[in-house]
C-alpha cells in the first residue's frame, strides 16, 4: 500500500510551550511536510516567538523550513507582552533551549503565507494556533487566498465551553478578534478546534515522564518546558498537568486523529467593544437533531475528539531526534 | 410532624402555554402560597397574557389571586406582538379557555410587586418566567426591593447551552437586555434556571397523556394546549413534546426540586447591539475545580437538575381542580 502524499501545512504560531508541541507533531508526523512557520505576538512577541521557533527547528531536525516573523500588535491596538506566569520569560518555560545558527527568512509571516500558498497551487493547508492577524493581512494581501488554500485548521475559540480570558472569550481570538472575523468569514474550508475540546483533552505528568525517559533529545526538552506550563495548570485543573491546545489542532490538521463530532456550523466573532468581545458565537441550535445543513456554514467545529489524544501525541513525538 | 410555611410568590409572566404551567404549578404546589401574578409583554402582549392569567387563575381555583398587567414593550425599544407559531393567537395554543368573571386589578405589575414585598416584610420571592422588564421597573420604584425580597427565581438566559433566538442569546433575557442587567445586578440571591436544564428536561407525550386522563379540569385544558406547543417543538427535537422552561422554574423556586448542580457564580448581561446582545456571561471558569467561591457573586446558575422533571410536574398538577 502506498504511503499517502503528506499534506503541505504552513503554521502560524506565537511559541510558547503548548505551539513548540504542535510544531514537533508536524514536524514527526509522517503525515505532514511542514514548508514554513510564521510567528505572531501573543504567547510571546512575534520576534522572540521566531527566534524559539528557529531554536526549535534546529533541535527537531527541521532547522530548513522557513521561518518568519509576523505581526507584533493586533489590528487594533496594542501588544503588552505575553503571560509570562503560563509559558515562561521566553516562551520556553524555564528552559534555555540551545541556540541554532538559522535565522527568520526576511519577509514577512503573512508575505511567506502567500507566497507558499501561491507556490503550491491549492495544496497548502494552514494551522494557525496564535492570534489570526497574520492570515487577515495575508487575506489583505491576497484576496483571492481562500481559494488557493485546501484546509484552514485553527486552535481558537469556544463553542460550549466557558471562555479562557473572560466568561465566553478564549484567548487567540480575544487577542485580535478584527482579524478573526476576516479570517471567520473568509470562504474557505475551516475546522475550529477550540476549548470545547482542548480543556477536556489533557497531558498529563505520566505522558511527561513518557517524553522525558524517551531517547529523543527534543521529547525530553519539550518535557522539561512543559514541567513550568504544569505549574500553571495546577489552578485550573487542581492537578499538575495540561490542557492540549495548539497540539490537538495540530493532530486534527494532519489527519492524526478524526474528531468524532465536529458538525459545519455558522460562526459569527463578537468584535464589539462589550463584554461579549472575541467570543466565537457558533450556531448550534441544531444540537438535538444532529446539527442540519446551515446555509452558508464553511467551519466545522470539533466538539467531541473521540479518541486518546496525549498517548497518540507522546507516539509521533518520541520519532523526533 | 408540621408541614412547612408555605413560600409567599409573586409570579411575572407572559403566558404564554408553558407560563400556564408554571402557573398551575405555584397554585397546586403545597409547599407554596401565590400572592400575586403579573404580566409582560413577551409570548403575548401584557394585557392578553393579564386576560390569560385571570382565566387561567379561575379554571385553577385561585381566582383570589391577585393579577396586575405590567410593561408592553421592553426598556429600550417596541415589542411586535409574541410567537404565535409557538403559543398560538392567544397564548393558549388552539384552545379557548372558559371566561373568568375576574378582572386585572388597577396598578401595573411593578406597583404590585413592590406593594406584595412591602406587606410581607422580607418573606416574598419572586418568580419570573418572562422578560424582567417590571422587574427593573419594580427596582426603580422601590430601590431597597433587593433587601426586601427573600429570593428570586428566573427562567431565562443560557451558560453552556446554545441560544435560542441567537447563537447565545435566551428569548426572555433577549427581549429586554437592558431590564435583565439592571436585575442581575441588583444584590437580591437569585437562582437562573436557563436554557441548560429547561431544554434538556422535556414533557414528553405520555405526560401530556397522564394529564388529559386525570380527573382535573385544568390539567386537561392545559394537556390540550401544550398540544399546539408540541407541534412547535417538532423542528427542535425532531419529536413531539417540549422543553421545559417556565414551570421548571416554578418547581426550583418552590423546593419541589433541588437542582444537583447549580454554583453559584458572576453573571455579566451583553446589552451591546453587538452579535451576542442579550447573552448571560456566566463566569464558569472553575468547572475543573468544583466553582470555587467568586467575590460578589449572588447568582446561583442551574447547570443540572439531577431528577426527574415531567412526573412531579404531572403529580402536581393534577391535584388541580
Amino acid at each position: 500500500m502506498d504511503s499517502p502524499t503528506p499534506r503541505q501545512i504552513y503554521l502560524d504560531c506565537d511559541p510558547g510551550v503548548d505551539d513548540s508541541l504542535a510544531l514537533g507533531y508536524l514536524v514527526a508526523s509522517p503525515l505532514v511536510q511542514l514548508v514554513g512557520v510564521g510567528t505572531v505576538f501573543g504567547n510571546c512577541p512575534a520576534d522572540a516567538g521566531a527566534r524559539n521557533a528557529c531554536d526549535w527547528l534546529s533541535v527537531m531536525g527541521a532547522s530548513d523550513v522557513p521561518v518568519a516573523a509576523g505581526a507584533r500588535k493586533p489590528s487594533h491596538g496594542e501588544y503588552h507582552g505575553g503571560p509570562k506566569h503560563i509559558h515562561g520569560q521566553r516562551g520556553t518555560g524555564a528552559v534555555q533551549l540551545p541556540e541554532s545558527g538559522t535565522t527568520p527568512v526576511a519577509g514577512n509571516a503573512a508575505e511567506l503565507l502567500v507566497d507558499l500558498a501561491r507556490a503550491h497551487s491549492g495544496d497548502l493547508e494552514v494551522v494557525t494556533v496564535g492570534p489570526l492577524t497574520n492570515i487577515a493581512e495575508a487575506l489583505a494581501i491576497e484576496p483571492e487566498l481562500p481559494h488557493m488554500i485546501k484546509h484552514l485548521t485553527l486552535m481558537g475559540g469556544a463553542a460550549l465551553h466557558p471562555g479562557n480570558i473572560s466568561p465566553v472569550t478564549e484567548a487567540n481570538i480575544g487577542k485580535d478578534p478584527e482579524s478573526a472575523r476576516i479570517v471567520f468569514g473568509a470562504p474557505w474550508p475551516m475546522t475550529m478546534v477550540g476549548l470545547d475540546v482542548t480543556m477536556s483533552n489533557t497531558f498529563e505528568e505520566e505522558h511527561r515522564q513518557a517524553l522525558l525517559a524517551s531517547g529523543s533529545t527534543a521529547g525530553r526538552l519539550l518535557a522539561e518546558v512543559l514541567d513550568f506550563y504544569f505549574d500553571f495548570h495546577l489552578d485550573v485543573y487542581g492537578r499538575r498537568c495540561s490542557a492540549l491546545h495548539d497540539p490537538l489542532a495540530a493532530i486534527v490538521a494532519a489527519g492524526g486523529i478524526v474528531p468524532a463530532l465536529a458538525p459545519m456550523i455558522n460562526v459569527d466573532i463578537d468584535d464589539t467593544r462589550g463584554p461579549g468581545r472575541g467570543q466565537t458565537l457558533c450556531a448550534l441550535g441544531g444540537l438535538y437533531r444532529g446539527f442540519p445543513a446551515q446555509d452558508g456554514a464553511h467551519c466545522r467545529v470539533a466538539l467531541d475528539i473521540g479518541a486518546p489524544v496525549a498517548p497518540h501525541l507522546v507516539d509521533v513525538l518520541t520519532t523526533l531526534p
